[in-house]
Parts: C-alpha cells; sequence; structure tokens
C-alpha cells in the first residue's frame, strides 16, 4: 500500500484550489498518510505552552490530486483505519482559543485563562491515555481535519467549510465513510490533525492531539454532486454544517439531512417530519472559524420504501 | 397515590411566581399529573390545522406549591413513568413555528411553509406510532415542560429558562432525576406538554405531543442551590443551558456542567479539560423563545477521586 | 399637569399584565412621571459598587391603566420633555453586565472585570455631565425604559420586548413620538430608567443614570394593530427590534419598517429596495435579556407618492 | 496621475497573498482605479436577473504590491474622489442573498423571494439615481470592497475579514481615510465593488451598484500594527469589525475603538466608559460571509487630554 508522508518544511497550512499537488491518486486506490498533531508535534512537554510554538496550526499533509476529480463530482473516503505512531498525546489550554473563554471573534476586556499543557501517555494496558488518575480516558481515535478544496477560498487549516476541513466531528472515525463536495480540478485533498478522542464541542479547543498513521480508501462518483460533507456508518447516515452563530451550521445540516432523504426518495414535508422525530442533533466543534453541528438519523428510517 | 387534573377552563398558559397555587405537595410525596397537549387535545384530526386552534400553546397543570421550598433550594424530581392516556398523538407545522422556517424572531420577506397536520395512532402491538407506513416511530416519551417559577418574571409555558419551563430535552425522561432551581416561595412548580417522542431540536417545533398521565415523586433539598436545571441518570449527569444564539446556551450547559464536576471535588482546570474530552453536547429544542442545550458526562469518569 | 410618583416601597420590577395599576390615565391627558434610576437612586457615591446595592435593576412607575385601551390597540406618546431632578448621573461596571465582558448569558472561564462606579456633576455653566476632564459629556436625555405589558409574559424591567420595555433606544427622546402595542386589557404602561446621555449600545450597561421628570401625552389609537415599537421625529420613522442574536433583532426592525412603508402605500418589493438603499440600521443596546436594534428612513423617502 | 486598468478577463474574485501582483504602486503615490461593479458591469437591463450572471461576484482590480510593506505595517490609504465612469447603477434582488431572505448559510425550507432587477439611471441636473419617482435616491458614493491580503487565508472578495475585503461601509468614502493591517509581504491590495449609494446593512444584498473611477492616496506606515480595518474622517475615528454573529462583530469593532483610546493616551477603564456613552454603532452590511459593524465617536472626545 502506498505511503504519503511529508517534511515538516513540506507541511502545508491552507486548504486550496491553488495549491501545487504533493501526489496523485487514482480513485479505488488505498492510501496511508501519516499525519502530524496540530501543534506540529512540537508541544511535547508539560514544561511547553502553546504561545512557546511558533508555527501555524493544523499542519496538513496535502493536497493531493485525485486523479479525474472535478468541480460537482464527490469524493467518497472510507476510513480504514487510524493508528498511533507515537505513544502520547497532548492537548492544551491556548489564549483566544476556546468556547468558553474570551477569543478574536467573541472579543471581550476580561482576560484570558492561563495558557496549561496536558501531555497523556498512552497505556498499553489499558487502552487508555493518562495524564493522571482522573484524566485517563479511552482511544476513541477520529479525524481532526480532512477535506477537498473550496472552489475560490483557501482556507487556513483551522477552517471547517463546506468541502470539509477542519470539522473536528467525532465520527469521522475508521469504519464510517465520508463524502465530500469536489470544487476545484483534481479536488486538493488534504488531511491532518487526528485526534485520540474529544468531546463534542471541542470546548477548550485541543483534544487528545496526536501524529497518526491513517488510511483512505478513496472512491470518486462522477456527475453526483453533494454541497456539504456527509458521513455514513453501518446504521446511520449524517450531515455536516459549519457556520454562525450556532444555529445556523444546525440548519444547514437539518436540511442537508432533509434533502439526503428526498433523494432516497421521500417527500419533502414527510422527510422534515421524520428527522423531526428521530435526528440527532450534536455539537462537533465550536472553536474553529465556524461551529460545526451533526445532524443524523437511522438508515433503518431513512431506506424506507 | 395522589392524582392531580386540571380542567380546560383551568390550564396554566404561564409559569411565574405570582399565580396561585392549585396544589399544594409535600417533599417526599408522589403524585400523578395528568397533562395536556401542547394544543390544549384540540388538535385531533388531519383535517384540522394548527391556525384552527385558538388557544395559547403548552396548557400546564399548576403552579404546585412545594411546601417549604424557599428562593435558594433545590427541587429534586424522580421522574417515575408517563404513561399514555389516549390512542393517538400529534405533530403538525405551524406557521411561524419551526428552525428552519421563518418565525416571529428569524423574519424573513419569503412566505410560510403551508401548515399540516399529522395524527398518528399507537400499536399496542409494535409499540409504535404510526401515521403511514414511512412515518412510524417508537414509543420514547418524555416531559416536554416542567419547571418552578423564575423569581420575578413570568414566561409563558412555551418558554424555556435557568429554571426549566419548555426546555424539551428527551433526556427529561421516566429512570431519570431532574434537579430545578427555587426562585420563589414554595417553587410554583409546573408540568405539561409530554411527547411520545422527539428528534433533537424538535426541528419542526413539535413532537409526538400527547395527553399523559406523569408519574413524579419530589423531595426538597434545603439550602442546596443551583442555577440551572440538572438531570440525572444511571450514567450520566447532565446540565441545560438555554439562550439564544445557540453558542450561548451550549456555553452555559458547558459552565454548569464543569461547575458541577468542581462541587464533585475536581480542580476547576482539570474538569475543563475531563469536559472538553468526553462531554456530550446536544440541542435539545431550537424552535422555542430560548434554545435549549443540554452537556453530559459519564458518572464513571465525573466521581473519580 | 397631574404627576404620578412612587415611594421606593411601591417601585414595580416588572412589567406585565397581571399587576394591579397605580393609577389611570385618559386618553389626551398629558402626564409628569417622577422616575427613579437604575439603582434604585442608592448608587449615589463612586466609593460604592453594584454589589452593594441590593436591589433588582430598573424601578418602574407603573403600572398605569390607560383607559380604554384593548388588545390590538396603539398607544401614541408624544414625548414633551425629560427634565433633571438631581445635579447628578451614575454609570458603573457591574459584573455580569455589559457587551464585552462574560455574563450570565455569554458564560466564560474568564473571571470578571472589577466593578467600578462613576458619579457625574451637571455643570449648569456648560450643559454637561463631568466626572473628570476627559469624562465630561453633553445632556442628551431619553428615557430607557418605557412599554405596555405584554399579554402573557410579565417581564424584569431590564427587558425590551414586542411591547417596548428596557430598549436603550437613544431616539425615545423629547420632540419625538413612540407608539406602542397595546397587548392587555388597559395596557399597563410602564415607566423607568431615564438617561442623561448614552451611546449606541449601551456597552457598559449603564448609560448615565438619572432621576427624572418626564413629560408624556398619551392617545390611543384604537383598534389601529402595530407589532413592534414605532418612532416618529421630525424627519425619520423608525422602527424597533428586540431578539438574540443581533442579527434576528435586526431583522425585526427591518421587516418592520418595510411593513410601515407598505401601509404607507408602498408596493412591498419597492419598499424593500427604498430601504436597502436609504435606511439608518444602529444598535440600541446589546446589554439586556435581549439585543435592541433601530431601523430607520427619513421621512422625506417615506410619505413619497 | 497613474490609472490602473483590468479587463474582464483579469478581474480577480479573490483577495490573497498567493496571488501575483498586477502592478506595484510607490508609498506616497497617488492612483485612480477603475473598477467594475460586482455583477462584472453585465447586468444591464430591467430585463435580466442575478442568474442571467455566470459569474463569480465582486471582480477586484489587483492585487496591487505596495513596495516596501510587510506583515505588522499599516497602508494608509486617502480616498480623494469617487467619480461615475457611466450614467446608470443596478440594485438587485438575488436568491439566497439579503438580510432577511433565506441564505446559504441561513438554511430555510421556504422558497426564495424572486429575483428583480433595478436599474437607476442618474440625472446630472437632480443629482439623483433615479428607478421612478419614488425609488429616486442621492449620489453618496464609497467603495465597497477594499482590503490587503490575509497572511494566510485567501478569501472570496465578497467577504469582509481583519485586512478589509467587502467591508460595504458607507464611511469608505472621499474625504475619509481608511488604515488597513498588512499581513504579508507587498499588502496585495485589492479594489473593487464601488457603490453610487446604499443604507446601513445593505440589506437586500445589493447597493447601488457602479463601475467608477476611484482615486487613492497610499502611505505606510512602517512598523505601526493594527488588527482590524480604521477610518478616520474629519470629525470621527471609527472602528470595523467583522464576523458572525452580529454581537460578535460588534465586539471587535467595540474593543478596537477602546484599544484605539488606549493608544491616544486613556487609561483602558476610562476609554471604556467613553465609548459607553458616546460611540454610534452601526451596521456596514449584514449580508456578505461575515457581518460588519462600526463602532466610531467625536474626535473631540477622544483627543482629549
Amino acid at each position: 500500500m502506498r505511503e504519503i508522508h511529508v517534511e515538516p518544511k513540506d507541511y502545508a497550512y491552507v486548504i486550496g484550489p491553488h495549491l501545487e499537488p504533493i501526489a496523485t491518486v487514482q480513485p479505488g486506490e488505498t492510501v496511508a498518510f501519516f499525519t502530524h498533531d496540530a501543534f506540529c508535534d512540537m508541544l511535547d512537554s508539560n514544561d511547553k505552552v502553546p504561545a512557546d510554538i511558533h508555527m501555524p496550526p493544523c499542519p496538513q499533509v496535502g493536497p493531493v490530486r485525485i486523479e479525474g476529480a472535478e468541480p460537482g463530482d464527490t469524493l467518497k473516503i472510507e476510513i480504514i483505519s487510524i493508528e498511533r505512531v507515537r505513544d502520547w498525546a497532548v492537548s492544551a489550554y491556548r489564549q483566544e482559543l476556546g468556547a468558553i473563554v474570551p477569543t478574536n471573534t467573541t472579543r471581550m476586556l476580561s482576560g484570558p485563562i492561563p495558557e496549561k499543557t496536558f501531555i497523556y501517555h498512552f497505556d498499553e494496558a489499558t487502552g487508555k491515555y493518562r495524564y493522571n488518575d482522573k484524566l485517563c480516558f479511552d482511544w476513541e481515535p477520529f479525524i481532526g481535519t480532512i477535506g477537498c478544496a473550496h472552489g475560490l477560498n483557501s482556507f487556513m487549516s483551522i477552517t471547517p467549510f463546506e468541502n470539509g476541513g477542519n470539522m473536528d466531528v467525532p465520527d469521522v472515525k475508521p469504519g464510517n465513510t465520508l463524502y465530500l463536495p469536489v470544487s476545484c480540478p483534481g479536488a486538493n485533498f488534504s488531511i491532518g490533525d487526528c485526534h485520540g478522542r474529544q468531546g463534542q464541542g471541542e470546548i477548550c479547543g485541543t483534544a487528545l492531539e496526536i501524529a497518526a498513521k491513517v488510511t483512505l480508501k478513496f472512491e470518486l462518483i462522477k456527475g453526483k454532486t453533494i454541497t456539504w460533507p456527509r458521513i455514513e456508518s453501518d446504521t446511520e447516515i449524517m450531515c455536516v454544517g459549519a457556520a454562525k452563530p450556532m444555529e445556523d451550521a444546525a440548519r444547514i445540516a437539518l436540511c442537508e439531512l432533509i434533502g439526503w432523504l428526498v433523494e432516497l426518495g421521500w417527500d419533502e414535508m414527510e422527510a422534515y417530519q421524520a428527522v423531526s422525530q428521530c435526528n440527532k442533533l450534536y455539537v462537533g466543534s465550536m472553536v474553529n472559524p465556524n461551529y460545526v453541528m451533526v445532524a443524523k438519523i437511522d438508515k433503518e428510517i431513512a431506506y424506507r420504501k
């Protein structure tokens, strides 16, 4: 199986249509990506804080050209596995990052909370990451940042948007399939920022940040157009919306989910009813340039005839 | 066991400190309430629409005085059971109500969607409510509106606020325990608007609206002050926040959950970390005067020493 | 001319339909109200801070019954004058109050800024309020809180809502006319919280808070129904919206202004165009339970035929 | 004086650091730019609607390299004049654009309003743009889109952001001076989308869109770092914030304005007080990817010692 690595000097910090691809992948191909953590693997001690790391956040492996991809296609990505490539993870409080602290966008006169770093060590015996006796949590890995490029915008890789990006959605995990809209020739696919686990909302702004080996199988669905990311598990279909305020992100995810049911043959007003009575609606992340919401419904309901 | 009924002429449509109690309950007492649906039980046919019902929404059984309750106390409510008292439920699309339609607060020039009513019949054989072959869903009952009065405000019963009210949170269900802040003498407890089921967000504005018999056991925790509703299940502790925009509701729920962990002995910065990595954060409802968010965490984590 | 005074023991802190009127006013009557400041006239020294004042905010003179007022009518109020009844005003920073500090609704982990009080003395020679050489500002008085009761809700008097209340809109000033929706029998009119001046947004949460003598002339427009407060000056018509997030308050004000043009004979799509090209749209206040926005347009345009 | 023109084939639709400059300007130089309207000058008849124009919005003249500009500098731009280069302007209703219609970010199930185009002709005799007798408005020109590039993001030119962009702020007008943060080497300055006039908020999504000759004088303030755009008129200083929800845009503008006062020698808590009592706070635009707010205060106050 093919592997894609990048050196620190080649990290991309932007997902966009203008970047030069570092590799080309064929539809049908399975590829392993070696991703770096959101702090460029440099926040490796409880004695350092985020302010010590003078790098942009969220280094990416990419962009990768998907052979034959054109605007209006859909990129289908089976998430085969996420493997640890080191025995530690890091979370940290960074000034101006977080859901319940003043930030660059929710500006306040009151001062920030102090920066603080949590290095978690993975314990093979228990299968848990451990900082101390209380902060000791299960391995539930997922991909924080994964996306195709927008047709015109080039966004910093911390940004979630309609082609994916830094969604920080825990359901983007092994065993599930992700569908992304293709908006530029070649798709300019990008990946990075894997998490050993994360609560819904990623409220302090960082998860258990890990370097990882991520194995993905790519398919290209020609001529199938979607407008926002979709996720499929064995039992559920899910739609992702990213916007501010949070209710607008929810509205996108909900309208997309109803639209998906309509594609499956539902009458729109009945789909609206089914979603109203049966959906889940959770916060993916609320610390990035857009808030991310996920709406989902059981396949058992969605595929009723 | 004591039962509390009200006649239609005695419905309350407001939860507030100034209303005269219709009954008094003793701490320790178990009481059955007979609640009416959000349409005052009058939207009983697919041939009617909400505009035909000329009543305020969300009729309440209450207020009920809790003997000895004073501002600063906490009312503990074990939700023993919710029983059907009729074989049908109703959902409907009402103009200016819903998460993805123009409303009185999210005003638009574009017109509303048409009103429409869905009468679901309960099928004892399958344990499901059925409108048609596709719209056919499990019985998963919970209480839509339950609250104590605010100290000064008297809110229409469709309003979720810091003492509870129309939270429309599916976790307010049999087997769970609800804790409400007491803000006026006697608490002026109120209940109504039970749901046969509902998706997260209650996005069309109505659940499977039912009349019900609700059995609750009340305890009064003297001198224990909480600032927002809390819910406890066998495995989780949960905090509810209600505000707009939705991120502010989430912020309340999150700060409350961190505060609860601090009460349990956690250091605040470690509690912030635990919640960041392990919480769930979902939308209760996004169609009422405030948006309602629920943050929760496993007891196994919360009670670590 | 009739005068309405209340003693501190009779302040109302709520605007609602259930309160017992303290007086009745006839349509056509001119009345002088003696209002108290938002701190109940008790924050009278730079050595005190808001936490020292153990009273609810925004004491009201009211409710006043308007003879003959019924739901669906409009109360027209000419603001004749606002006179100082003392030589000082007070502004203060209060914890959990303000547009750019953590509050009870925009909750943050970071701490509050310190409380601080600014007593301004009025200088008859310059016509300015003076705290020091830099904080020395013109007398530009207006009414902070003025409203009729809602039909069902009883709101704390700090709340702006569809019948008025704590709008904190600087255009509610002498020489202008205010129109309020009547939603309960008798209107239950209420007034308080005058300001010697205030910036748009009232961002620290307090204006130059004054006690005042306010002279108003009341007219009742029977059968004329409006849904939100309207203001008329010699040269402009204005609509007020109150909601959160702020864009929803703006949407209300804008839709109301377009609606007003339609009442004046405009085609709706042309009214939309006129407002798009010619309106002003400013923040009244952004520190109360709802944000308040004002949309306005020149009468010269509005009354074109 | 130097003139910069671009052919339609050379329009830029993005403002970003990666674009190749089309020209270089020296600090101290005065330059005339010939800008195109937001519809690429193609919506030139009441018989066409926006859906007929298959071009991205907001074509730019740029990027222009500012000789010597480096991240951390400030670009000072005196707006000398805006001249009409044709005798008509266009406004239009476009689906999914506007403050009070469903959009791509505020998604709704209800349908859009119909598209409609308004061609206004300029009447030299009256100095007004005229569509019909009622829609006939004064010439009050300003620049809709003007910005430097962000350091990493490349945004579609419809986006307002911390380096400027599509702010749609009517105070960016002849006689005033604009200050923009420089975030990439050479600044990559861009301009387009001039308006013959516009209401606050640009609520239908389009102003009186014009092609124009814009004359600007550039200065580079080396080593002076600002974080958001600033505007200076003869009598006022103003700060611009862009974010969603609208209160976050207001918070940015307000914190920036307080920060400016602190730079001028004010104590922060006194600056907070002065802004609270004396600022104006209006909506620039509420139809672009971010909402734009402007906070301003009189120079007479700001420069007090």
